[in-house]
């Protein structure tokens, strides 16, 4: 299988950890990757995804999966199922739930990202920019409040959570996080010590 | 069980539609609601979701699911599994990464709409606003090209794809989608015949 990356996309970054955890990374040819809002990406466009993003898995057999949860939950099922998704009940809904609420955030920091660096100085919008932040802020402070989702054994929503944090710290890093949401400090801490965490935060901005 | 919509919320469409076919609207309350960006909308941040997006599906329990189609899988499921969603094989990766598509389209044509509609004329982009849309014509194109997804029995992604096109209508009804792309406008038209469509289509803008 080949994945489309680039060492800095949080969205990639998920897939990557999960890889990792399902054991799987050794199957997965990782193939760096451009893209960004503006850029017309042909090749990509046609042949990978039309919403020129990262990641896509590409299977042996020619097909492509995206987003980043449907590679994750692909992955979880090649490796049995039921590793980083509760294959039923309450759990289940709770966790697709929450990762997609960390989904979310990752979208809304990537939109302020792009507000503030991408979009020339003169048409940049606050009132934009603070409704995005205020998204992935409200989620951080929902997070910091379910200390059951924070000590979880590992799956893909507190993965979610972790590469959002990371997001935050590598394009954000004066956001100041860590002081307000002192629980999400602890639990980043905690995570940073398993290797697939570790390993694949992002390079220096 | 209650479900927050509002009738232009295409997201919020693809639920209903999704819960009109599987025989669960009945048990559904429809919670007209009114988000927006730029807008704090601090009771629906708190409360159901920190994104501030529709729709959300609150449980009887009172748990929350996000999003919809987390609510469309959670529906599926509480249905009897498999109606709209394959349950296994190449054919739910293909129905779930179609899915993941038509997501990306919708989300990139809301982007376009409040680059156009939300955001003060003098700090619009034009290189943002072409980007956007097109991912979503790209998407189109795709659709397009698969005469089978399009002959498929009933499934969450041509679901997806019916609200992405009557999205454009709602939104961009100058866009020619039906003109450029044939296939997608007859498969549309009969898509149409199914009450569970056109008694979701958005009002009149």
């Amino acid at each position: 299988m080949k994945l489309t990356f680039s060492p800095g996309s949080p969205y990639a970054r998920k897939v990557r950890i999960a890889a990792i955890e399902l054991g799987l990374i050794d199957r997965i040819a990782l193939v760096p990757t451009t893209v960004q809002p503006g850029q017309s990406n042909e090749g990509y466009a046609r042949d990978v995804s039309p919403l020129r993003k990262l990641p896509a898995l590409i299977l042996d057999n020619g097909n492509t999966i995206v987003d980043s949860y449907v590679i994750a939950e692909y992955l979880d099922e090649l490796a049995g199922g039921g590793k980083l998704i509760p294959a039923s009940g309450d759990a289940k809904w709770r966790v697709k739930t929450e990762h997609a609420i960390t989904q979310g955030m990752l979208e809304a920091m990537l939109l302020c990202r792009y507000e503030r660096m991408l979009r020339p100085e003169e048409k940049r919008w606050d009132v934009w920019l603070d409704d995005q932040w205020d998204r992935a802020w409200q989620g951080f402070k929902l997070f910091e409040q379910r200390p059951d989702t924070l000590a979880r054994p590992l799956d893909i929503a507190q993965i979610g959570l972790v590469c959002a944090l990371g997001y935050a710290d590598f394009r954000f890093p004066d956001c100041g996080w860590r002081k307000t949401y002192p629980k999400l400090s602890a639990f980043h801490e905690a995570m940073m010590k398993r290797p697939s965490i570790k390993d694949t935060v992002p390079p220096p901005a």
